[in-house]
């Protein structure tokens, strides 16, 4: 679930994620009417909380967050999911939310920290993280 | 998993969950180490996301968080699970986060709001709030 900050106000939403290794980006569709993109761009820091609860995996991913509306790379991310929303990628409403990440954490029980990832530099430079040994993890 | 607020940076962490109903509020277990606690009275909004992905179930819970020494409630909330962390109740440093709920949002699949309940009021001056109709989750 992604949790945004509105003010002092923190909400979490549970949305399809479609992380893009190379690009050191996460993306997510979104309709333009449920984010408002001055909210986001003035508190852009943004926390993915994944949780696969019967293997007791836990991800927490920081970073920030932009509104896009990249057509092209809509369509690309286009997936079935989606038709839930909208019927098709053209529809205008649709906008793309990049996560752009600067760490990260791994459980792999409750409370017992198996890795912690730092990229702001990559973040800052927009150069690739170096993410050393990661573990892989399916949600 | 519950995400805090330090500085503009969000993180989650997955803990076990206390839901207290008759005292609007949700309590978890930590290691006075492992929260700071000037950290969370200058930032004490947090959420709390549950999912059951199984069941395409989804919880976010938007409140404030106070720490508290309180040895009592401690030896009260003691559970099974905090056995991984403590010998037993009486571990000095064993802290209760208390969060108090204002608002709460529930969905039976990704992007469909099923309730909203708001209880900024009962926030404000601690009495329970009017909960409505509400639906019950298993996480």
């Amino acid at each position: 679930m992604l949790t945004t900050r509105s003010g002092d106000d923190l909400r979490a939403r549970p949305m399809s994620v479609y992380a893009a290794q190379f690009e050191n980006a996460i993306y997510f569709l979104t309709d333009a009417s449920s984010h408002k993109d001055d909210e986001i761009a003035r508190w852009p820091n943004v926390c993915l909380a994944l949780a696969d609860t019967k293997g007791q995996k836990y991800v927490s991913v920081s970073g920030t967050d932009e509104v896009q509306n990249d057509r092209e790379k809509i369509s690309e991310l286009w997936a079935t999911p989606a038709k839930a929303w909208w019927d098709n990628p053209d529809d205008p409403s649709i906008r793309i939310l990049k996560m752009t990440p600067f760490s990260a954490e791994y459980w792999d029980s409750l409370g017992t920290i198996i890795s912690y990832i730092k990229m702001a530099a990559a973040a800052v430079s927009n150069s690739k993280p170096d993410m050393g040994d990661s573990a892989e993890v399916t949600l």
